[in-house]
């Protein structure tokens, strides 16, 4: 099985470190494609309308993995484009972090708790959580409210991490947490260890949800539905106008394939 | 107060007639400019992967619409991008048809049902409608399912609009009706005095509210709130990205200003 | 456009001053005239059975706008006797203070707080929050506990409201405000200017509305419907029973006519 | 413990069944008494407007109850002015149909619905019900759109209850039925018989229910809260406004007091 | 009227005392029995893999009462089995704490609080009050946190009630409070008192809807509906596979029948 | 990885072509087992007093499961006990086929809708559903209502099936189906050939959800949480009163262990 996973910022220094951590963790069978977007997109999805500048990025590269992938990861917590690109990835699996950690966490406790970079971005994801049908078990969304200077170094994200994951669980009741952030891969170990409850990767949530649905979508057939909401505009049509057109001038990383281990 | 309106598809052909119509209804001093989109984006916004190629379009002439406008009308009942316009509009209000004709029919009725084009529509647009938090106030949402060719003969449409508005009425119990495409202007006069129920129009709905909302920010200082979720992005940023730096290739229609009448 | 201000209490103290206010913030075109209820009414609605006292002479009013208004306010913020009102209120619109602020808030930001007097009155404005459809986006509802003496000093109410706000603002997440009594007009502006983001007003966002909704009304023909719930009773009843009937004792502020200015 | 039954309306014909129905199903120690309203109120409540001509006398009733009753029944299923009598109601209990019948309909089934009258009473009922926090129990409302003639012919109403509630039981999945009229009064035996579920009448639901809660009441202490919301207004306020002063021009039936039986 | 009260646990201990506080306050013709269950069912219930234990005993019971009760309770704030039990009931009506205390207190106030022991219970019992439909109406769901050995001090359970109490009623808004706990029986009176504000009791709350309910089903015939959901196993299948045959062993206080004393 | 599969009904007729069926879509290093219940226990689970009397047996084995492996199905689409059984599964993951299936159908369309036996056991499963947050995304639950000698033909269930799914997609607007219940495996296939939309099968869905959910487990150390509502009873109370003591007379398929093949 292929996955390819899009971080959908305009910058690559992340992708090889990324490449490496889904490669630590994916089944033997996986293999693993890291990419991310040309270089004049936002290097940061935060705002809104940064976003609206990559989801067109984002559903083009949803269209190319119909092609090529068995299940295609949009890396950002915002879950940009997840119906978009669900549209037009023909049999291909689309995940995001927010839904896909949702769904991990309800069937590992009763509540779950969100730690969040700022209050900027809690009103469009607290909507997600509660579009995906989650806002009773979850038990509070918090901001880290980490400078930009702060997340040079670790340390200091790994406390703030810490302090305000246990105030998620002992004042809110959270059963397990979840990271908002896909930038805030590496820290999940240690803080499961240090808290006690189980703590979810924006990056690997979706991540093994796409394996997962990669594979009972090749297994059973259970591929992505094309029927009313989730039919996918006639090809003719996107000919017919020349949309998806340009070649994606994004940047790749190289494909990991590993040998099956074990 | 300046109004823009954005058709946000590549093709400038309805441009023309619904300034015209917009003139027909604003108020004496609002002033009206309808614009389009460049020549290769869609030419409708069925398909989300469609939404996905312009809504980054929409976020640009939001941001346009900061430095010249009072109020800035999305024209798509999908709503496109609502979110991440009024994020950049600056002082200017953003509505879109949807949101605003929710608002409206919660005034004048009890329930309401939203004539749809073709059930591909309902997701996103139900899931709008409960995001404004209608849903239990909306009696239906119908499809017309009208064909292609359909929509050439505007009494078939009309025909089909009424026999479908009056199932909503009679079997959903609607007390109010809006149409769910802002195509569809033009027909609301005959179907509210057929149907005997108010008929709110895609086109006209979001232009009157945004008119309203132009209003209360000029005279009372209600504009969009920068705070939180609705802070925008660091102009600083934008610049150091070249952000939104390309040229807006888009057709603009001439703005019409109307004397005040009276 | 005429539109008649109810404020529903037993006292005409504060006519002059709202109309005056009314007047400041209207369009040109349009007439204001404020009016209040019999003097042996109670002087304030703060208690639910106050509310009973007064809405029979709400709803009579409403049915007496239904002759010579184009629309009609309740100047209350428990929206007192709202759905009563607009069904005897012919082709005029009816508007309540809860209601419109709420929907006007929905527009500028992702979430609002409401400042109430006191806590007494949170159960009732929270449900009336709750169906309009806006609980997701409330971020708090808070009381000022201000104790009547307070009330005769408007530095002390200023100080309160301020220090009640910044608080849903910076603990609550608020990114709108708005204030949940009709006697506190007057704040808005310095408050929104003090904590950097709208202020609605309780007296203001319901005319304005009205404003609005008489507007589209008159050129749209988007008046209250008058199917299944919003049917009107039969005149012929009403006539039969002999309700209604008893002269209006309400003191009655001038009409405040200006002339469009501009 | 004294129960006084309340029949909100401008005519006392009915008092005098209903005591007689009262009395047949009460608790042996039980007495009850059945008022109606002066003869200038409206003698339905079908419109809201009718409701808003005698929330007043309802509370007025409700706050005499606070002197010489252990409950008050408001004999409407639009429950009118339920909250507002509570206010005042002293120690006494208030109940009325709506929230009693859909309280009793969750211990005795999955799924209830209601048997309307007409279309228009629907989005007022509905929307107690889900107030009440029944919604998602509510299988579905029916109207059973008789007409007035109907309503003379005993056989008729029968019969059109048989067959709207066999339509709720078969089609909607309804466990349970309630009689959402006071005036269908009579009818549950034999469609209770008939259907094979529980069914529930407007009248004797609400009174039951007070007979229950008069009871706990009186041995637990458990009386209506006056903290918060439910704080009522002081008296000396009433007093120095002359609120409640007008002798009340009710018609009372007199009271039937039976010796306990068994 | 017979009732029988189940103290789902694998000890005796209490039924004396139980039925003691049953018979204070029933009502005079009503009969009630205390029941435990077997000494090898756990001791209490506050872990839902106790709960799994004891849930056939719970059922079986159910529908020994179908035989010889009109009422049985359930007594565990768990409301554990409460579907499952009223399935095989027969005409007997079933109620358990939760659902009867939130019925009570929707009756006395706007909004309750629940004292719960520790916050293990809180996600179960906020479940189910949600499911009953009372999510909005609930204040707070507030631990006491009381160790093993503060229990053996009744002043030290009163004091922490207290101040948990008040913490409900003062910071959370709470105008009824319900302890979600069967063991603790014998506060409310004085907490009431103390706190200015109904309190519920777990025990009694239950046993006097039960009362109540069974007086309904057997006066107007309102027993549990046998349709759709509530459709009972078959009998002749019950018998085939030989279920429900072992003898219960449980311990049985005896009946404490008082003559109507009014 | 060992997963066991409970068949939790009293026969172990069906245990070996599950186990065949469960081996025919597992993974490769996944091993797999299915265990059913002692003869003595229901057939099958239909009624809601059988699930009550197998509920122990689901928590003793998943506790056992704690011991051996590391992930535990339940398979019924009641989802019985899964809150019970996951307290005491260790690190065991605990997975049914109703959570596991709506979030599977989550991810590949907008609605769902559930095909289940009979009406019976409609209100748990929508209870489920709604539950788990998927009620706005369910399109609708229908009924098949098979006779018991109608399963005798799977021709007849087959065409049930397709007539019944086809109504759920073309008049629910179901984009995804699920069949609700866990003997009517092997359909799938065919069904989502005819009908065009993915069909998840009640047995495969809750065991590739558990094989998904034991690998993160395995890798990331996502196994279930233990705070607050997930605590698990202290085995020293367990063993103090000798709990979960009996041996467990289930009948046990043999585990059947594939080389990975591939």
């Amino acid at each position: 099985m292929h996955i390819r996973y899009l971080n959908p910022v305009g910058t690559d220094v992340y992708d090889a470190e990324m490449a490496d951590t889904l490669n630590r963790y994916k089944q033997p069978e996986t293999t693993v494609e890291v990419v991310s977007l040309a270089s004049d997109r936002p290097k940061h999805l935060e705002y809104h309308a940064y976003e609206a500048l990559v989801v067109g990025d984002i559903v083009a590269q949803a269209r190319a993995a119909a092609r090529d992938c068995d299940a295609f990861v949009i890396g950002c917590f915002y879950d940009v484009g997840l119906r978009d690109a669900r549209e037009v990835s023909g049999r291909a699996i689309v995940t995001a972090p927010c839904e896909s950690a949702c769904a991990i966490a309800r069937s590992l406790g009763n509540t779950f708790s969100v730690l969040v970079g700022r209050r900027k971005w809690i009103p469009k994801m607290a909507e997600n959580v509660c579009l995906y049908g989650h806002e009773h078990a979850m038990a509070s969304m918090r901001p880290m409210e980490l400078g930009v200077h702060d997340f040079q170094n670790d340390d200091v994200v790994y406390e703030r991490m810490l302090s305000v994951g246990r105030a998620c669980v002992e004042e809110d009741g959270a059963e397990v947490l979840m990271l908002g952030c896909t930038a805030s891969f590496g820290f999940c170990d240690r803080l499961q260890e240090a808290l006690g409850v189980p703590v979810l990767d924006a990056m690997l949530a979706p991540f093994k949800y796409a394996e997962f649905l990669g594979d009972t979508a090749l297994r059973l057939g259970w591929t992505p539905s094309r029927k009313w909401g989730s039919e996918a505009p006639p090809e003719s049509e996107i000919a017919d106008w020349g949309l998806f057109a340009e070649a994606s001038a994004r940047e790749t990383a190289k494909p990991e394939t590993l040998v099956p281990a074990e």
